[in-house]
């Protein structure tokens, strides 16, 4: 099935981003300040714009939450080597930061990580190929169009990438609960892969084995655990943070 | 109508917060470790427990993530005024932090954000009463269960509430893309209220406008803003890191 990107701001970023959009389609009658906006970008940017009626652009968008605007991709994201990250780092004369994914099952996590690695400026994502949410739509307008800006990588063993990145110089931090490092006491100035576990039952033994420190999040509070999506977060902000520090 | 809590996590976070529930119901038949530890707590608790068959069930759980197991609570979220927020930080031997929310409409997001602010030990969680999510089973749910350890107030303006809080020597401090402060340059170790913003507008401008400072994450990719709940979690973390310092 051809891949699409359903409403606005997804739509939007990813005109922006300019990559892979097949064509544009409006619901009939639509209008805003962003439609017009989708509009006028597209035609820059030489994409076809079209228009569908209800019943047309109900079949067109399985998701329900379109916002009169879907983009039609021309396929489904293409995923690339880890070498590619790595490379891609190079380019930008900096340091390799990757986050690594293991098992996360919501889309809206996978969305919101995703988005949250683009601005921290983290410069590409592993997923795992199997036992994992995968691109879907909902991942695409989750993480407001970041996945059409971030490389990303699907591999069938994580526990063998992460040996592969040590070779190469990286040193690879988990973030646990059960970690003994602070997360703001590791330094993330090295080229680094941030591992992020699945939602209730964390990283997986193999992969948390595979890890060289485990990093934890203090809980100043009664409850145990932040959600997967803010625990990312914090730690590739901190290694930003850090990255970026004069 | 009767509030309730759906979700094995968030049945069990509420039991262990010890408030408000009236009883637990088990759909007929329904298994698991967790159940089992719903089960023994309630036991202890003096909770009462009771079974309902597949209709009966459908009937209490407007939600259908309920993973076989409701709690029933006496009566709905019960909110406090700012002062006893206050007093709550002043009972701890802490200055008051308090993580004020406007116009957030998504209950993942509210329900993330208190999880986020319970976890960082913010002291209470300030809302509008109009415009707003409110605090429904699903923001519970996304909450982990957050929302029965946190006091939470609702005003009905926002903007006086600032001005109360600053008479009383807080400083207020939205979280805004146009802020000027890098949010990690901020001193949040004097009373402080951090105010965050609706999901697409931001922070309405008379609200913005009785902040004394508004600090900015700042973006190292190509997207300009983080989702809301994470944009919250990094300032109220790095407020939590900051009073942590030792």
């Amino acid at each position: 099935m051809q891949g699409i990107i359903a409403g606005r701001k997804p739509v939007m970023e990813a005109l922006r981003a300019g990559t892979g959009i097949e064509k544009i389609v409006f619901l009939l009658g639509v209008q805003g300040t962003v439609i017009e906006e989708i509009r006028k970008t597209a035609e820059r940017s030489k994409v076809p714009v079209s228009q569908a009626n209800r019943q047309q652009f109900r079949e067109l968008a399985s998701d329900a939450t379109t916002q009169g605007v879907v983009a039609i991709l021309h396929q489904g994201k293409t995923f690339v080597g880890v070498e590619e990250i790595i490379a891609a780092a190079g380019a930008r004369g900096e340091k390799p930061l990757v986050l690594m994914l293991d098992s996360i099952e919501d889309p809206q996590n996978l969305g919101a990580l995703v988005r949250s690695a683009e601005c921290a400026g983290v410069h590409g994502v592993v997923l795992p190929k199997h036992h994992a949410a995968s691109v879907t739509s909902a991942v695409v307008k989750a993480s407001a169009g970041a996945t059409e800006h971030m490389l990303m990588a699907e591999v069938t063993n994580l526990v063998n990438t992460l040996g592969e990145l040590k070779e190469q110089g990286f040193w690879t931090v988990g973030v646990a609960v059960e970690g003994k490092t602070l997360f703001t006491a590791f330094d993330y100035t090295t080229p680094v892969a941030i591992v992020v576990g699945n939602e209730g039952k964390g990283i997986r033994r193999l992969v948390r084995e595979h890890c060289d420190t485990l990093v934890t999040i203090p809980m100043y509070g009664r409850l145990g655990s932040l959600n997967a999506s803010v625990a990312g977060a914090l730690v590739m902000f901190e290694a930003a943070r850090q990255r970026h520090a004069s």
